[in-house]
């Protein structure tokens, strides 16, 4: 039998093979947003255990071992690393035709070399001693890892109060293949419904600031000058996780008058919580806009769904899912507010629910502005979408309603070093979708043009729209 | 010309051939969720004329007729019954690319052996005499058709106050091939909108529980007596049709007041009716933890929406429509509330819009918690969605975002006898998603694994999940 | 290599290009909704430049144009034609997998006989001299156009103001190949909310009805008689073009109230808008119903959301885009109220979300009577969704939940002369559908009966649901 990850994976016909093998393969990854450890990255760390690296941080394959009947004990407790792994092998094997099956044997073949035997119930032990054998050489780091992947940039997910030492200090090693830069990620400025939460936070921002909050403009002052030190440390991109979009109208008055509230230990709640996060949504963005950063929006993701399991594990659980918002009304009343001063920065915007793709992939026509080539981007198919069918509906809809040769294309937006592979998952869609069109006539049979379009998507597009320091 | 159903109809790969021939036809079907009459399965009836069997209760088939344009008097009216099937050789006719093109022909092909023919104007008169020929036949009976499509289970759709009288004649009757038990679907529990029939609906229960119904605990002490005899007739499974899901907040006492408000003869509204369908709800899904039946919701249908239609021909018409509605939010309440207090029992979810697929497929994993394999399951495809396009996009959703391996398959929710053979059609189509991914590789191409999988979604899943008495 | 748009374009089968070919090609034209200007075709206007023609009123391609990168001033500013010819050559190629570049090269093979050549930067000046040269053909005009692409009878989109001059002359015009009608387009009866806007066209229509409006009632009588003169001069159809639907209670005295308010100059807002909009949207259809017109209602689209470029551009420039309302409930008040009243005519929904694709599909079954086949349609793709993808899916929506048979077809709903040549592509995407579904065994094996399917709904469906005059 062929091996399960073959070279023509996906790739379904001979134009998709020449397109990923000849194009897209050695385009180095551009990986703009990941949720990866500074610290594992800057200390260049080891592993000593496959369940370490592969499933202790995951709760992608928490939630699918769950669905399996798989007790809590051998996912997030203290079950012996090779029982765990056993539950996780049983698993896969039951995941067939999800994502995860793809990814475990695209893993254990790039990363590990193990690309003759399927993940399951019957060759569990096997598996887990090969991968700790491997694990064990010295040689596979975080490093070795970025840099066997062909990662060229890297952007992690960071806080305004974090005080970026690892990026400092990667930024000054040597013989470090790739470059890693900060996001801000301002999502505790948000919380205004949790007031010890957000207090806390403002605690943090006057330690990492050295400044005190009394008021609003105070916060803003704060806030302004982590922004300077995040674009210091290379910062280029910004992240917005929003449930639903705070498009209310406000005063200054009002959110000064607000901030107070929220300072004493009061909720904000309904259209106060609202107003209160629309202006700070518009401030974070002003400051966005006047250094060129990009923006993305993460929008519908309904989180920490069983509140049992919360108060056990905490949040990133495998515990959230897809929500049914309407968001194209407040999203426009947001863009057009921004674009209106001025202040509208190259836009990602991510929506979770794929009934949304068409709202999007029309909703960012309207704010192009000729300024840039796809200045305002469908971010590609994230979390629960990504996957084969997400990723090529994605792809589909930003097709027929918009430029997919001007797409930035795949970001990880993971917590695993082992995840840059997807990378390699995604360029095997894309290139099977534009083989199989030249093989229908539907686009021409022409390598150069189609095959350039692949590498911009790949990689190129995404060098070219954020500009990161050289 | 080859026969229309052939053996490898809908089967385009010789993988999904070997899977379907090999695996998944001779599996038996546990049908667990149908509308057949409990009279006709325990009485084994005959049928007089295929317009009786075929047309006299399929609101689909009238649907359908309607938009060909045949007036209403060759549909529900008094034309002849030859002049009836005539309108309906047409509409079948007119209907290539609908489902119903589909299931008639294999229906001809499977039940009356007629499969040289294709129903249509020129061949209305011929085939309406073949199939009458074929019912005149004694053997042709309500027991005969189950045997011959190898039904080992299957669960009628019940009131609390249905005297469960067919079910028990049955269960005493020797020489049946197949096991038939009552699910309990209180829909007429939640019409508090409308006293006069709440209040109808109070004293028939009040009869068959035998108990004075005075206020709310009277109330919840009859469903519960009802209940347990449900329980002893071998009842495994309750079914809650909702148009939104209710997620309030409420007091026992509210609803109380509000029991008194309608029995009064006055209508709840708004909040109030909200209130008192949330508290029902709880109060019902209680029941059936305790007794550790599974649940089914079917959410999102939008019923007798054509008024002067209605008055004529009253629900079950063909005049109910897929609803765009927000479930997400009160959903996650909904079975958050459950799982806090230990009572969420074995859910299936079946929204009616597949807008909602990737909203469901995500939903289910909130609170998968290990126990069972598939606890919460999305359920299959139904009413409107119950074709090809509808079957895949609900296995692919699954696929993508859960663990189709543990899918609980298909139930035909039919009206008719003759509807045995949509488990065929969807073994068809489940052999044929798996085979077409073997053929491109995206599957390993090992029948013993993947023909395990197919054989667990016809049969096994649904055998293990409900636990059916002995 | 094969020219890209060649015979076979799209049909992936045999039996689609049989079925394209000796069916489908040959059919007429009705193209029953567009927004072609009366007095180019009434005059037989010619046309100076390509840039005239292609680019000077079409929005999509400005859209595409700004999403590439292109300034202003080269889309809808005083740069030279030829150069914006080449920003339109650059965006093209840039647009590979949007429709825009197989309606460009179809449109470039069928009125300009140019089909070896592929736009793009380096072929723009020499197609730009291409195109120009036939356009300084004398027989290159208007008529012509509509003679080559055999369209028989076509709908401009018409305000009642609007003295139908352009149609009236055409009418008494000889040789003329075609027939033009107008259709009813009373958008600005429903513009409560723009007091100015309102009095303006109050006023044209005070002018054109020659009757003085004082009131409610007035306005109904001015609106009748233009209605009449409308059906006189052969219009059959009326087109409502609704955001959100509307479908608010009222009595006849508080809308005459209403009427009375925006007369003064005060806008109506929230409900009263909304029961404003109910009641005109009664009358109106009630004048359709009378008359046995049929009705379109275009529903969800968010228009002119980029406030700095409508300032600058006015509407219709490529700053709209899909919403994501829920228009069931309301539809069916509103097309529940009609039938109920006897005044519910043929009736063409037309979702823009394609979330909403199921929805619409089984909407429409709610209210098919069995007077007309397909009285109630799920219109065709339009706008965002005129597109491969997005004409599929509305065809295998409406095929799985209605009657695709019945199915009245495409139109272009294009300002564009060139547009005709959408039906083409319309007609191959619909053969391909079947000619899969053929070569799959889905649908029969039989050219004569799926033949006759195709010839219905590429011309002859919708020839007999309109009645034009004959």
């Amino acid at each position: 039998m062929k091996n399960f990850i073959h070279d023509n994976f996906i790739l379904e016909t001979d134009a998709a093979s020449r397109l990923y093998h000849d194009y897209a393969s050695t385009m180095p990854i551009i990986d703009y947003h990941n949720h990866l450890s500074p610290s594992v990255l800057s200390n260049n760390d080891h592993f000593n255990d496959i369940v370490d690296i592969w499933l202790k941080e995951d709760h992608y394959k928490w939630r699918a071992m769950r669905t399996n009947g798989i007790p809590e004990e051998k996912i997030t407790g203290n079950a012996p690393p090779r029982e765990k792994f056993r539950s996780w092998a049983d698993t896969v094997q039951a995941s067939i035709r999800n994502p995860l099956y793809h990814w475990a044997h695209i893993e254990m073949t790039r990363y590990f070399g193990i690309n003759d035997l399927l993940l399951g119930s019957e060759t569990a032990d096997e598996i887990y001693d090969l991968c700790n054998e491997v694990l064990a050489d010295k040689n596979f780091s975080a490093w070795e890892i970025i840099k066997k992947m062909n990662v060229e940039i890297l952007c992690t997910t960071d806080d305004p109060v974090d005080n970026l030492e690892y990026h400092e200090a990667l930024a000054k090693k040597k013989d470090v293949s790739f470059r890693m830069y900060p996001a801000w990620r301002p999502d505790r400025a948000f919380k205004a419904d949790n007031p010890v939460a957000f207090n806390k936070w403002i605690s943090e921002l006057e330690s990492a600031s050295n400044l005190e909050i009394k008021n609003l403009d105070d916060l803003k002052e704060a806030l302004k000058k982590r922004h300077d030190i995040f674009h210091h440390c290379g910062c280029r991109i910004s992240d917005y996780g929003m449930t639903t979009i705070p498009a209310e109208d406000y005063t200054d008055t009002e959110i000064a008058k607000y901030f107070t509230t929220i300072r004493k230990g009061v909720s904000l709640k309904g259209l106060e919580l609202d107003s209160y996060r629309s202006a700070m949504l518009h401030f974070l963005i002003e400051l966005d806009a006047m250094k060129e950063w990009s923006i993305q929006i993460h929008m519908g993701v309904l989180r920490n769904n069983n509140s049992h399991m919360f108060k056990q594990l905490g949040p990133d659980a495998g515990f959230d899912s897809i929500g049914d918002f309407s968001h194209a009304a407040p999203l426009i009343k947001l863009l057009d507010h921004l674009n209106k001063n001025n202040s509208l920065p190259r836009t990602i915007l991510y929506p979770i629910n794929p009934s949304d793709n068409a709202m999007i992939a029309t909703m960012i026509g309207n704010f192009q502005d000729g300024t840039i080539p796809g200045k305002i981007q469908f971010g590609p198919a994230w979390w629960f979408m990504d996957q084969k069918t997400g990723m090529e509906e994605q792809m589909n809809a930003l097709s027929a309603m918009g430029l997919l040769s001007r797409f930035i294309g795949m970001t990880t937006d993971s917590r695993s070093l082992l995840s840059f592979s997807r990378h390699e998952y995604f360029r095997r869609i894309l290139c099977n979708l534009f083989g199989n069109d030249m093989e229908k006539g539907l686009v021409p049979m022409d390598f150069k043009l189609i095959g350039g379009i692949i590498q911009d998507i790949a990689c190129n597009n995404a060098k070219q729209y954020f500009k990161f320091p050289a």
